[in-house]
């Protein structure tokens, strides 16, 4: 397994992966979709985790506007049959280095509070994220969204 | 005084107005900007409050991408002279009017939760806003990202 950028070439493969990861409403794959369009445009940073010559997960992040050392994972997205297989959580290491390396030192996330979601929760939390704050109902009634916060060790502008 | 929408001849205004309040770095002047271009172009919703023919205040206000009616309060400016006569609090009152006719029914907002920021922050209380997450330290060491959720009373979808 490697782990690369994310190029024009990727986009097919990404889009149907959001769409059958089971995790994103069709609204979602499209604003998604969106994001990795201005992620090749130089606005986020966009890394794929390839897997036998093909596409396992993919991640768009990027640096907090009006933070000094804060970034977003906004989207991260596995395979469905590579699911529960640590390509999530390789992944997951790998964004953590480009934000140490980037003199980054915390990671923040929103995630829907979804009962249906609560293994992309356990998968954030097991990954040492804590959370920091819930919107009731934001994404519509009986859906939270909930904010998760990790800070890096060892980052560049941790006390 | 009146509330009308914000155009391209109040940039100057706004940008002295921003620059003048007290609460914004330079970086925050300048992503204030960009997002009053871009709500220009459409991308948000733009009010002035305007007093004696001159701008007294101004919000930039939008729809919350994946929520089915929750809205953000991007920015809410007064100018500082005018700040605690209640030109505040008539443009905030405006706001909630006009998420509701869209059929909004909460708005979320995050503000610095910097010592020096505490007016603002009161503000938001006296509102009716609640605190519903805090990332601590998100702006820089000791600057907690404050989020605050107000719900709209007879809101398009509220329970």
């Amino acid at each position: 397994m490697i782990v690369r950028a994310l190029t024009a070439a990727d986009r097919e493969a990404v889009r149907d992966m959001l769409a059958d990861c089971g995790a994103f409403t069709e609204v979602e794959v499209q604003l998604a979709l969106c994001m990795v369009d201005d992620g090749l445009n130089g606005d986020y940073t966009l890394r794929a985790l390839e897997s036998e010559s093909r596409l396992a997960a993919f991640a768009c992040v990027g640096h907090a506007q009006l933070t000094v050392s804060a970034w977003y994972i906004y989207w991260i997205c596995v395979l469905p049959a590579l699911q529960g297989t640590g390509v999530g959580r390789m992944l997951q290491a790998h964004i953590e280095d480009i934000v140490h390396e980037a003199g980054g030192d915390r990671i923040v996330l929103e995630a829907s509070g979804r009962r249906d979601n609560a293994r992309a929760l356990r998968f954030y939390q097991d990954a040492g994220f804590a959370e920091v704050g819930r919107i009731p109902d934001f994404y519509r009634p009986g859906d939270d969204c909930v904010i998760y916060s990790k800070i890096l060790a060892g980052g560049g502008g941790s006390r």
